[in-house]
């Protein structure tokens, strides 16, 4: 991986949720909304407190997350899609 | 429980009020207000301030509380729905 | 009372004016104003400042109160409807 | 005088300039603009600063001031109408 | 002048451009753009920092001022048009 | 020069760009976009942190600069056309 | 390079992706999105704190980078297209 982000953003990479109804009806691509879940794939340092200490991201590589629904900007980087964002936009993390 | 809450945020379980008017009739789901009152199934660790004192959450696991209206991002986790929520959308325990 | 609010947040009752007009009219529901005058029910333990200092409401239960208009969130707790505001949406103590 | 005030917030009374154009013709109440000058009836604590210290108002009960034209919440009380405005929406004192 | 601003703000007269365009047509109240320039009356302490200190206004009685163009607020004082605006709106001091 | 300009403010004199287009028709006033480069004429002592340190505009007469496309406010001093705006709506330096 | 960012801010150029579809069609330059990789060209000292400390950028001369979608302002200089924006607005760095 050689994405580095800046600041206190995060790169993860969206898990897509399945994608047939129950019914097996197979949902177009525009009809979707963006999945909740994704895979942190590189964090950054960490915002700079108004006192000059940097706060560490608490979030590490691997971890699977529950992401805000709207925020961030994605990314296509070789292949894959990412989806950069603040570790504030990261909402809780699943532990297995 | 496996969610764990990232910041100032709470993890809750939205507490259904009664599915009849007081006349027996039955209201379908699109018309529901969302219930005000929830359980608090999982706390974060507390945001962190100017100064970088980190300040913990006052709620625990297993309290019944009392939501700000709109707020929060809900998540479906396993066959349960949550709502993911930052401390400051709590506006009250209800004590028993 | 089983009301504890969070916060720099307060619960307050609120005191109904009179219904009727001078020339003996009965105002329907919906055409009142919210009365600006209640009684505070319940004080949080106040705010944190930037320095991690906490800063106790200036408000204690019983206390009458003037509201600012359209502040705070409404809620049924048993069979009684209380208002739930920030401390800074209360402009005023009604001494006696 | 029994209200008194929180925070950084006073207690104003408006004073009403003359009610009759220049021609003689009596201005209906909804066509006049709120006056801009008010006397001082309360005066709270003031507010506290982030670090913790509070700024005493700057205003004494009989100042006679000048308002900002649409701050502040009025409110009737006993036979009388005054207005309840931040500190901050007081723009001078009109000195004798 | 009896007009003690409050805080940060500062009371001026305006300066009138001339009135006529440059073939001689007057130009109507209505159609005038606000003068950009003005007469500083009085000065208020100034406006108090996060950290408890007074920061004195960068003016005084006299200087002839540039102003931002939408800020403040009229107010008419004896004979007079003043305008009260925040030091922060006054853009630059027009040197003799 | 004249103009002092206050806190954190610049006054800048705008760089006409050529004012014909490659195929030689004059491009009419209104359809013109601001130029985007200007001469620095004047800088303020700068802005007041809130911890009460002054922090020294990082220009100096006579500097070529770079502005934020929108910001400002125009004003004319005896023939000339200014612009006074605010250190950070200044992008960069060109630096011969 | 000549151009000298003030504050947090960093000049980008553009890197252009590919410039037809899979299926050879030129898209016309006024569909095309921005694109949101760059080459850092030059980088400002950094943005001062609420304490008077000054927060070196994070970025160097020759660093590839992805940028947040709207931000910045365009400026030519010579005959080349700039980007002048804020730190905040680049979202990471691409390591070879």
């Amino acid at each position: 991986m050689k994405l580095k982000p800046l600041g206190d953003r995060v790169v993860v990479k969206l898990i897509e949720a399945e994608e047939k109804t129950a019914g097996g009806i197979v949902i177009p691509d525009k009809a979707k909304e963006r999945p909740q879940e994704a895979e942190v794939i590189a964090v950054g340092p960490g915002k700079v407190l108004d006192n000059g200490q940097k706060l560490p991201i608490d979030l590490k590589v691997g971890d699977r997350v529950v992401l805000s629904k709207y925020a961030g900007t994605d990314f296509k980087f070789g292949e894959e899609e990412y989806l950069l964002l603040r570790e504030d936009d990261v909402l809780a993390v699943i532990e297995k």
